[in-house]
């Protein structure tokens, strides 16, 4: 199957939620013996992961945090406090596990899958890493397109291919990460252009840079967004001018996974400005989006209000790689676990609330 | 011992954090292959938890949540949307494994301990419960004082000895929790009483009133401040008048962790009631703190502004039982194995910063 023919498929695919789950849940929800509503958010979080997988009881046994790695060409233009040979040495590094966000997906018991979907250096095959390069990074969008429109919709197409696979291996659940030198630069841009927020708004010191370098970041993120005057109506063409491969990749796993049912726990900034373009190009796949984390990047906030939804955590996190997806997943087991094993008012002959208390 | 004695020694034992061990985890966490800084807060709890149990790998294996279960007299002023039966039924849940706490504390891999330190009823004897009743539910403080002294300082002994015994049995972290129909009526008093906010501030729904139960909550509230005229000076005056039986032993517990070099992770609002208690009776005690959520309960907020302390979740929660303080156990944990786990720039062979970098 064409990439172009899989994409428009999976959009097709994409449908609502199951209300009558979620009405069960919520109703079951109300019959547990604690005070209707009295678990907030977690309550939330139940009801929408029942109406994703359609059913009251799944433990998430089955879970993947999918690391899309890619290198930029912005980075020619200085915009960050590591060199961009630190994009390929990481994937080293996380195929060895000693990355924060191999120990964090331990931590919840779940698989991490990285994706070389465009590192700038050919990196040695190893059985944890999938190779599936559209190009040796980005070219600098201050002077031309990040990637042609067919590299974007490739980009993509690797995502949807990626979730597709991690669908049949088993995936209840499904995390996103990111690596890529240079990747916050790009993310700014891409949540500026969606939003019409300006520069210095969605821009932030990424990785630490300093104030004067932060002025010289907002600097190369005004000079792309004026170069190529993108047009948040067509979210493929403002992908490919002003994105990134892995952020494409990204975009395909979060339109993949809606399709398939399976809830995407989306990580911080990277992953918030894919989730951007995901929603621009199929609006319903934010009812599958768990927001995980509230980043430092100031750009995060902006792209999380566009989406409308509140991130679970708020703990200061500016890491990416999926790190703040993972610390959510053992909420979203959490949650679920209320849900099938807490006992109700009946069973446990709890007397419910007086007869006087609000109805 | 005699209680009074064994309360005095606790306090003596309370020190501050291990600063060595504490400069060895920040100097770890700048190693690890990430940004410095760039896992926010979990890098500052993984700093917090070394200085409290003085080394650098800890796994957090053996894990309590202690929850003090006590009636209250103020129940008779109407002041709850469930009946007063409801915490001997609560307790039952607990003892079966059927109640929030009981399936929070198993996902993290922790045991519950119920405590009966003040159940108006009498419960049946069962191997989970420790039934230490130090009377059948305080009185009604709009009358009187809730607590004699004594009594007070008897629960506080409960807590002591409660958690000396969890030491016994191997403690890494303890959890505090509660249940004890009316004693968000009990707390939002000892906040106010401590704090010096007015009744309408330190005031919430509990379990779910109506906007005139509210009102006539407050009332109640200002009720016992007027007759009581607590000194803050003398925290457990304050408490015995107008806390709770679990209250105070969550004091007790308190303390004795902190004595003891165990992490505490604190619920919420009832919990943030006894912690401003035990911070009053012994300051250094907030620095074994972990701040787990902030409920919905607007007293809780201005609890955690007085003790200086910033929860780590914020999910609208607010049923208690140690249901927050579970959920940020995986938290402690993740924290943790990030310190321990994770690979150094050296190790891994990661470039560092670039020289043109923030210093």
């Amino acid at each position: 199957m064409g990439s172009e023919q899989r994409f428009e498929e999976t959009i097709q695919q994409i449908e609502g939620l199951d209300e009558k789950a979620m009405t069960l849940a919520r109703a079951r929800q109300d019959r547990l013996t604690k005070p209707p509503g009295a678990l907030g958010r977690l309550e939330e979080l139940s009801v929408q992961l029942t109406g994703i997988i359609g059913t009251l009881v799944c433990d998430l046994q089955r879970k993947a945090v999918i690391v899309m790695v890619g290198d930029h060409g912005v980075v020619r233009q200085r915009v960050s406090a590591y060199p961009q040979e630190v994009t390929a040495q990481m994937v080293a590094n996380f195929l060895r596990g000693g990355a924060a966000i191999n120990v964090l997906a331990r931590h919840t018991g779940s698989r991490v899958v990285v994706v070389d979907i465009g590192v700038a250096e050919d990196l040695p095959p190893h059985p944890g890493l999938i190779i599936r390069k559209v190009a040796r990074g980005t070219r600098d969008f201050t002077r031309e397109s990040a990637m042609s429109r067919k590299q974007a919709q490739e980009a993509i197409g690797v995502g949807l291919e990626v979730v597709e696979q991690e669908v049949r291996r088993g995936l209840d659940l499904v995390a996103t990460g990111d690596m890529g030198i240079g990747n916050t630069t790009a993310s700014s841009a891409l949540v500026a252009a969606f939003t019409g927020e300006p520069p210095e708004r969605v821009t932030g010191r990424g990785t630490g840079i300093t104030e004067e370098g932060w002025r010289h970041k907002v600097q190369i993120v005004r000079a792309a967004l004026a170069l190529h005057h993108a047009d948040a109506g067509d979210p493929v063409d403002v992908l490919a001018r002003l994105g990134g491969l892995e952020i494409a990749g990204l975009v395909g796993v979060m339109l993949g996974a809606a399709a398939r049912r399976v809830p995407v726990v989306v990580d911080g900034f990277i992953s918030g400005a894919a989730a951007l373009v995901a929603a621009a190009i199929a609006p319903r796949v934010k009812e599958y989006f768990i927001a995980s984390h509230r980043s430092v990047e100031p750009g995060h906030q902006v792209a999380l209000d566009r989406l409308g939804v509140k991130p679970l955590l708020d703990l200061d996190l500016r890491l990416g790689e999926g790190t703040g997806a993972a610390l959510c997943i053992s909420l979203a087991r959490a949650a679920l676990s209320v849900l099938s094993d807490m006992a109700t008012f009946k069973s446990a002959g709890v007397s419910d609330r007086s007869p006087d208390a609000e109805p």
